[in-house]
């Protein structure tokens, strides 16, 4: 059986203008891999409520998941959880279990739960809770649309805890080459094992270093007795 | 005069398998705001031909600009020509042009120009080349459409090449104010700001040091005495 499918949208004008350096789009997708869910797209959009609502739409009509990241804190250019709800037409205000968790965590730390916080309590209707172990404003899915922090480390705390919520399939097996040549030397070879071995990715990663050409090849499949079978005979023919 | 607008389309399995880590959209993106092009919106996709003539169609049509990383080299997997040629029904062949340039590329080095090596040579009819200083093999400019190699030290210098012959805008000017407070506490202050100076763009950044929450607040705009205005506005009602 095929894997489930995902796309990723990064929010965010910081990561566009070149502020930012994302680093959640590299780790959600090693994690996905690992979990057996297939990444298939990634796209990156400003804090911009069509641009937002649009690509929720398209993505989550064409993949089994979708993964958000940014735009879900207390200021004003925080305006995911509001574009999600409208993206799926769902009613959306401050909701009474994320205002208890909000609650207790401002009551702990002795700050006051203001307006501006109590953003951070708009769910949508229907949405189910994502855990926040670091900060506690949750993140929630609706649909098939996982809706999570921006800051790394609340992202990947939300990863971790919602991931093995779903439904993975099978792990893609990855196993590479390094061979010390240019790619133009070795590219008739591995267009004929990638025609061979069809069910698997087989990739070229060139490189240059010290004034030498060379090149990582990289096969990915799930299926690790046809992995190693294509490595051992790329190496054979490679003669590395 | 309102900036030209841009998209990048990043193709590669390895950025999606979270194998490589992009570094083309972070550099792109600060070379664009440098310019004084907006970049609104980057797309991830596999090497695979119906999501990179999909993509390449919807982000062509909505921007001034699509910058593309990745597919242009000798092996299988290197796809991306072909599929933009398809995008816009163009004829693709080996181009004499382009065949000069790595004959001339592999005469020096004493390497052959193999049937792999050629295929870097296929151009769409109309296109014009993009310089590749690192290693020969150009890029190309079709429509409003520029493809370049995905090897960050080559698309590095196909940019730099590039980007001088378009026309940019007014330089993006951005100025950072690091407040050792919640995002929450200062949330008001800032939605009334940005509501005020609704010809900028403040983001809020938040970031959780030693137990301690703090966030940086930028304000950016192409108005360097608006941008100037805004963060004294800030610093005088955040007292920093």
């Amino acid at each position: 059986m095929a894997n489930p499918t995902a796309a990723m949208l990064v929010i965010g004008d910081e990561i566009l203008s070149g502020r930012t350096r994302d680093s959640n789009m590299y780790f959600l997708a090693g994690e996905l891999t690992k979990h057996g869910i297939d990444l298939k797209e990634v796209r990156v959009v400003n804090d911009d409520a069509p641009a937002i609502i649009n690509a929720v739409q398209a993505l989550s009509a064409r993949f089994d998941h979708v993964f958000t990241s940014g735009g879900i804190g207390p200021t004003h250019d925080d305006i995911t959880a509001d574009c999600i709800a409208a993206a799926f037409d769902a009613h959306i205000d401050v909701r009474a279990d994320a205002r208890a968790l909000l609650e207790a965590h401002y009551k702990a730390t002795g700050l006051e739960l203001n307006t501006a916080r109590l953003r951070m309590a708009r769910i949508p209707d229907g949405a189910v809770l994502i855990d926040n172990p670091v900060s506690t404003a949750p993140g929630f899915t609706i649909e098939n649309v996982h809706v999570m922090a921006g800051v790394p480390a609340v992202f990947e705390a939300m990863v971790a805890g919602l991931l093995p919520t779903l439904i993975g399939g099978a792990p893609l097996m990855s196993q590479s080459v390094r061979v010390m040549r240019g790619e133009g030397e070795i590219a008739g070879t591995l267009g004929a094992l990638a025609a061979e071995f069809s069910d698997l990715s087989i990739g070229c990663y060139p490189f240059h270093t010290d004034g030498v050409y060379g090149a990582n090849i990289v096969v990915r499949g799930s299926d690790g007795a046809r992995v190693n079978a294509a490595v051992t005979r790329l190496s054979q023919e490679l003669d590395v």
